[in-house]
């Protein structure tokens, strides 16, 4: 079989080093240049990834966990930074292998397209997309048509391919901003060349007037990625002056002045950028002896406050591969299966990130939410298999979204249940200590 | 005042003769032939179309309903053809400017087109947009830069425009298809020249297999438009021979093969076409010393089944034209308050239009529905003005879409207090009955 896979980023590199594996002949292309080139690192731009489960597993399934271990740096937990400076740490959990692993966009990426080239997969950098047939199936580029059995549209929220086919079949397309962006700010390691905060965990301001996360780095940095309101005077429109950068930060989050030396500089400096939710439908179209078909986040791009971008991008991956594997010699239904199977979790994913949002946003100081948060942990604990929290479900298993979501459900209303028993019997107690009083 | 509008379709054509009409210098860009030009009449392909009170209020607005007249059939309710070919009349309402005016969409075209001109708007036919700068602002074509003042994305569904800002800006997208589409029929004038159905009315085949409504043309004849599924073997896919055309109408539509004679063979000459709803935010970017801004379909594309896609469109380019006349050396504030004043009302459509499919397809034939819609139009006639009819509403009057389905609802609440008082009632009766009975 024959594959051009549009995109080199996370996804296009990853589905090329699968198919290359199973000796596929495999072609890529991409608009921008070469990641391994001078000067690549640094034009990109990310928020910092926290590979888990779901995405360790695909990187397993191609033998790439070993290579990738010494760019990674383990987080055990989550350190959350209260307003007054406080520090909380929450860990992930007590078995060995709930962790999540920070990593830089750019070094996976690096490591992917050099695995996919030494597979035998061909690269042709600086090469965008022009235009999709799906009936052949082929690519256009500026220097040629490039046919093959399968069209993989793996180039990211703002897929050409997408587009293209969109302009000729009847696509569903939705897509959404949030009203808040974000900023990366780097906070450097000390001058003694030691981290300044805990390096082996996620670090998180959460608030109602902005959120910061922060992800270890390997050099003892860490990169932190500040999200604001675009619009407002606390918001990326307002804060444009040294002035009001630094007392925003000194209201909302003052441990970042302390953290980060060069905080207002770094803020004025870097460029804002925004958050977009896309849902898509259908995601593959049948042509010639194979088709077209999208993944990750031209499939199904998803708010970044679940962790599950790069995540949901690999497992589809791996899905992929399994559906074509399932179905050698029949290309159109193993990208048939490839949506059913996947579409309906990534679906449920893309709510739950909206979710979350709003959870970090609004419910991190409410008593009720803690204490639900609280009991959640605490019969997890207790029953570590029957019980088990939804951050747990979908960062340390590959329960598919959807069917987490809805054990969570069942969860959540016995815990609705035993709420509202345990506040009965509080108010029994009462009223009958209240009577005992009274006689 | 310097526009550049992009789209020379009705909504285009229709603002430019608004902005002339004040003595603003306007260009319009458009990618097809001029429609006066030969054969431009048979290239075009479209929904008939049915002028209602929003559209004949803003055609009033620029002084062109009277030369509109000679080009449209009054139509002053609705013919429903059953399945056994049993015809049902249903007037619109009793006074006499409760009809709706069938017009070919060539023909108003041809007619705002001609009319911009002899103000003075320069069209530039064979023209598409390639680029749009919302910071100048300006639209590029393969021939030069176009910039202006206030620059008019009238492009349509598929709207160059809003692709090109949307891609530099946060523009939120909602494009859904749905998965029934359409065919365009002639049913023509008898042999004698009459007509062969009633034409002073518009013409609806309900039902779940298949919808038809049919305009008639001045000229005698009727366009009848036949909405089905894409998939499936009584869909457009399946319907592909004679044998399965002919049994496939005779069985859902059997009067349909009288009143045309060659039904099978320009059923499998024509092409379907495809139905969408495109929801957009914002329709405007301030830029310069004015902005970008969205109207008609480019802002707001609606399914076809409440017949209120020009009739908005058209009620865009008076609003717009009122929010530029309040705020005349503002236009940025001038833009804003008509996205403000329009796109909720705008949202409602989309969904009555939605809704009324399904009122179409699945509930014609309810005898509950039917019950209440006859209550409905029985209140309106003895409280003509305290008691109004959503589709009347909708169709008859320029009360704004979201106020109609307010207003709606009440009465709807209304309607179901009444019948449940009244199933009350019937039931009080028959216990009492029971209980004489029993004595």
């Amino acid at each position: 079989m024959s594959a051009v896979v549009a995109g080199a980023g996370l996804a296009g590199s990853l589905i090329a080093v699968y198919l290359a594996r199973h000796g596929h002949r495999v072609t890529v292309l991409e608009r921008r240049p070469d990641p391994r080139s001078p000067g690549a690192r640094e034009r990109g731009r990310s928020i910092n990834l926290g590979l888990s489960q779901r995405g360790i597993q695909a990187l397993r399934g191609v033998g790439l966990l070993e290579a990738l271990e010494p760019l990674t740096v383990p987080m055990r937990g989550r350190v959350v930074h209260g307003p007054d400076g406080a520090l909380r740490f929450q860990p992930y959990g007590r078995r060995a292998d709930q962790v999540l692993h920070s990593v830089l966009r750019h070094d996976l990426n690096v490591l992917l397209v050099a695995e996919a080239e030494r597979l035998g997969v061909t690269f042709h950098w600086d090469t965008p997309v022009r235009e999709v047939d799906s009936t052949v199936p082929s690519v256009r580029t500026d220097t040629g048509e490039h046919a093959a059995d399968l069209v993989i549209g793996a180039d990211g929220a703002f897929s050409t391919v997408r587009a293209r086919l969109g302009r000729a079949r009847r696509m569903d397309l939705h897509q959404e901003f949030l009203e808040w962006g974000y900023k990366e700010l780097l906070i450097p390691a000390g001058a003694d060349g030691h981290p300044r905060t805990e390096l082996r965990a996620l670090h998180v301001w959460p608030g109602d007037e902005g959120l910061i996360v922060a992800h270890p780095n390997v050099d003892g940095s860490l990169t932190a990625t500040v999200f604001l309101p675009f619009e407002g005077e606390a918001g990326f429109a307002g804060l444009t002056t040294p002035e009001r950068v630094r007392s925003f930060f000194a209201r909302c989050f003052p441990d970042t002045l302390d953290l980060i030396p060069d905080l207002v500089r770094q803020f004025l400096d870097h460029q804002e950028a925004s958050l977009v939710t896309v849902r898509t439908s259908p995601w593959h179209l049948p042509g010639g002896a194979g088709g077209v078909v999208l993944l990750g986040d031209a499939a199904h791009a998803v708010y970044p406050f679940f962790g599950q971008g790069m995540n949901s991008a690999f497992e589809d991956c791996s899905v992929l591969d399994r559906c074509l594997r399932e179905h050698p010699a029949d290309l159109p239904t193993a990208l048939a299966a490839f949506e059913r199977a996947r579409r309906p979790h990534t679906d449920v994913l893309a709510e739950l990130s909206k979710r979350n949002f709003v959870e970090l946003r609004d419910k991190v100081r409410s008593p009720l939410f803690l204490a639900r948060k609280k009991a959640d942990l605490l019969l997890h604990r207790c029953f570590p298999r029957a019980w088990v929290p939804l951050y747990t479900l979908i960062s340390h298993t590959t329960v598919p979204y959807g069917e987490a979501l809805a054990r969570a459900r069942r969860q959540d209303r016995l815990l609705g249940g035993a709420t509202a028993a345990l506040t009965g019997v509080a108010l029994a107690a009462a009223v009958h200590q209240t009577r005992e009083r009274n006689r």
